[in-house]
């Protein structure tokens, strides 16, 4: 069969890294091109050894150019930049995963409010599909354009939108605690992400209008069936290199039973490979999806407040980017979904 | 001066360890034994090299016997020992300082429902002052015994309490969401707690009816001056030795403004050595109370769901544990309150 | 094509884990039995969530039964056991491939110095193909007991077999200095391996007479061609799940150049996928042959005391335990080598 | 008592914070001023929130101005500006402590070799007393200028120099293999320091020539009473925050017995309180002299290869640094020499 040519934007960052270690592995594709604005010319080696012997040399981010060369691009670029390079990539009929947050909203309004700037493509907003197999597998199987879905999302969405839509939780109250991994913030080079700054060092930050929050608040609402929702999210940097962990209080609806829960989470996720749903009562833990492409998720019922607390961990590098965007070009392009990801 | 002839019962955890770190150079007291079971005989040395060279030796837990022989006893005992250890101490005049939870909730009920059996000594429930400083203070400096407010709590209580004591936070609905480092499992030898398996993990646990929780309840309905409340507590480890970070949301009452609650801090905590207020809007930092006995504070107003998000940390075995306790003896015994914590 | 039958004895450890984490993505193999004495007749889930929904359990070590259902075994097993499990075994015609230290000494006199037992089956020592494929890959091709290479034994042995076999170095005073990660510990729960005894410690162990030693200097003696070899291993622990760092001195000999090193490992390892050298005066990193096969090795030249360095990086569970293992049975069965492994 | 005025300059970094966490308890001192190009201007909490409340800011570094100011400038200032401040503070009568590596070496032509360029006043390293105050205390106590001893150095001096004095080992064949915590690169913003490239990573680096091989060769050559040593000294970064582990192989000389290091080692630090020495056969670890300004030492002996293997630890950060500056400068102006420092 035919390869899928594939080239990665943006690869020298960890969710490049995490993109590359997938698709070398990856039996129905071929890299083409890997860029990077500022090593261009250079082995891929010279910024990750562990690709030493591994034949790539990052290239200048030429869109028009790549565009020819290439069946499916995965950005991963820092956020703002997407729109620029997906409109000669779309053009030109590749097929477009963008791992950043530039498409993930529907309404240009809340794009606005959150990023202080007009969205420059509204209309790629509406084109793109969420990048969440598990809630939008068959639109995905002919989208054009992805808009994968975050990590914070996607620990956040994938253990409440069956609930919300099965009616057993309120719309109102719901609060999301996280701590991510320090690669959460991306290869940076700055004071606070430091190793004597962040071992020994776990903190909340952005508790306040964080810009993963209208997408939560967004695909929340769609599962629900209402128009919009308003939640607490507060994300903490904790002292680990990878991982998601996502605890989420929900009100308790008239009827919600643990045993309803299991129900509706064996509905929704028995069939789904990278969803697994432990037995009622027991937490998520981090350390058994690192570097694997799964959302495990727990859940408990708390009489005295009447509360719903579920649990969610993902690998932030793999199921809440990398990963996730290869299982989406996995569906599109018909392959097995879960090749590269095992 | 004379000094302070202090015991420490249960001295080979980290909480003993602390202690000792604590003591050692408290100018005050002399620390007169250090008890053991197992160690009983050793060196403190054999257990805890950084002591090498320090004339001390563990000797069995004999309260009867130790009473005679000092003036303070520090109880870091596993819980549930802590009452027939105290009584002899109490009997002999002896001041007790409790870190376990032993004596901490007022209601024998309470703590029948969460421990499963009846208080060995209800009579001291009533007897035993919190020990909070910061809540405390003028009851401490008469008290017998002294149940050190937990790790947990104590990052708790301190940013709710004033908040609620004024009003401007609902008594309903109050979500608390904490991270430990793995000291706060105290040093246990169990698979858990290997290296390997905390490490790159983050996870919640005992999210329903934690042993911490009534003690919170009680304490946040005490500043309230509600008979009783309901909140959720969600612990979690994080893969750190020592901190804990507690994020909390709370339902703000109407003309709760930011500067409203900068001002009840100030008048709550602007005196306090050990309580460090951060400016309006930041987030508190583990690594910033690392081996301190400083509860730092930092809080925040989400006006989309009119919640008051406060964030909280300590070190678990300073301010959590051991320092807390000094403090307390301090108090007590009409030392100067930081002797040995600075 | 017909898979291979495999069963992992002792699959309950680290080890074992790896092992499954390799053989599930493995298109050559089905895993038909996985051992556990504790465990027996848990699902694998019990002792692994991330396994969940893998439709294995433990079964008990029962080599005769188990050596009718399989056509590899692997033994992941403590120390001093593997012999009663290979006999019947091997009897049954299973090809067996050991990650213990049982039946890597060629010596039995060795085995006896170094474990203070005789050996029980000296006559498996002479039978036993060493199990490091980049030293003895055509013998592994017909071999039916194989003896994995250790860790730190790997770690050493592949970057200084071919400067020793082509005698640009001396086989005297040769120093290895390594780092290993906690899972080099096993999973045992025992107190210095939990959390916080190891988070910021790193300390030195068995600096005289490791268990490790006379596996290195026999594998340094063949490659030298000498009878015999006594060298300094000093391994430590340090804050970290996995990885080793060996940083290897050797005296150099005369006309010892790096262009010389370079060139030697260019036809040692050039054609080799899992070996990995870094060009001159660069040195290893353990974070790039994370959870890889690969044993990535730099080298310098020291002209002030006349030293070669060598730094040499492989992943202890990897290469140095459950991927060496499969990389032998991949070359037993003539299998694709990397199979599995990448 | 009149306190000491003391001046810290460039106390932005991790030395800089540490000096103020120890000077700030200490009871014999002052701190008059501190100083940042960068930060002037700022408090000191902005750089360091566990200092808010602490009434200080940073100043411009203007050493004319502050030496009229203090009795004591310590400079924790990056390599190669020391001379410029320390020249006018001398001047003024002012006594200088510095950290960095400016004075360390007597020898001019060391300096350039290993600096590249002309040492600016090679007067002063002649005048600049090395400050480890286990080997020069009587001649600190009336030094003007303390070049205090690195951190590799300290825990590479302190457990070789007593043996080579006594000439229990060899002067030739001395390898040092030492690992540090991050902390050891300062405070610096550079990717190969942010946390995921540091978290699960061990590596050498420098392993031919480093910066503090002629310091450590200088001391050790003073020790052993001969005009020059070369030896070799590995460094290593491991993933932790603080801790030195140096582990020193030596060649053992005739009649050297475990028992004679024993007594050589009691001779010499028995009466020191920052340096314990342990049992015979243990092995010191970081996580013991953590936040402490100790040395530990612990000592083996190699029979098969005749070596002497000593494994020493210190925390980089107070005895590799701050510690060790206000151990030296409480000697030279008579105070208790471990005031502060427990």
């Amino acid at each position: 069969m035919k390869k899928i040519r594939v080239a990665v934007f943006g690869a020298s960052g960890y969710a490049g890294e995490e993109l590359l270690r997938i698709l070398l592995r990856h039996r129905g594709v071929e890299v083409v091109a890997i860029t990077s604005r500022k090593n261009a010319g250079e082995p891929v080696s010279t910024v990750f050894p562990r690709f030493t012997g591994v034949p790539l040399s990052f290239v200048a981010p030429d869109a028009a150019e790549l565009a020819g060369q290439c069946d499916a691009a995965i950005l991963a670029l820092p956020h703002g930049l997407a729109t620029e390079f997906a409109i000669p990539l779309l053009n030109a009929g590749v097929k477009v995963f963008d791992i950043s947050a530039d498409f993930r909203l529907k309404s240009a309004a809340k794009y606005k409010e959150y990023y202080k700037v007009d969205h420059p493509a509204p209309e790629l907003l509406e084109k793109a599909v969420y990048g969440l197999p598990e809630r939008y597998r068959e639109k995905l199987r002919t989208a054009d354009l992805v808009a994968c879905a975050g990590c914070y999302p996607t620990s956040s969405i994938l253990p409440t939108a069956p609930l919300l839509a099965a009616g057993v939780v309120s719309t109102e109250g719901i609060v999301v605690a996280s701590c991510s991994g320090v690669t959460g913030a991306g290869r940076k080079v700055d004071l606070p992400y430091i190793f004597p700054e962040c071992n020994e060092s776990l903190k909340a930050y952005g508790v306040v209008g964080h810009r993963h929050l209208p997408e939560i608040e967004q695909e929340m609402a769609f599962a629900a069936g209402v128009p919009e929702m308003a939640i607490n999210f507060i994300p903490h940097l904790a002292p680990m290199n990878r991982g998601i962990n996502s605890t989420i209080l929900m009100n308790a609806e008239p009827g919600c039973t643990l045993e309803k829960i299991g129900e509706i989470y064996e509905a929704a996720y028995g069939h789904e490979q990278f969803v697994r749903v432990l037995p009622a009562k027991r937490c998520a833990d981090t350390k058994y999806v690192f570097m694997t492409n799964t959302c495990e998720i727990g859940y408990n019922y708390d009489a005295h407040t009447n509360k719903v607390i579920v649990t969610s961990v993902i690998d932030n590098l793999t199921k809440g980017a990398a990963g996730q965007a290869v299982q989406c070009m996995n569906i599109r392009f018909g392959l097995d979904e879960a090749e590269g990801l095992i």
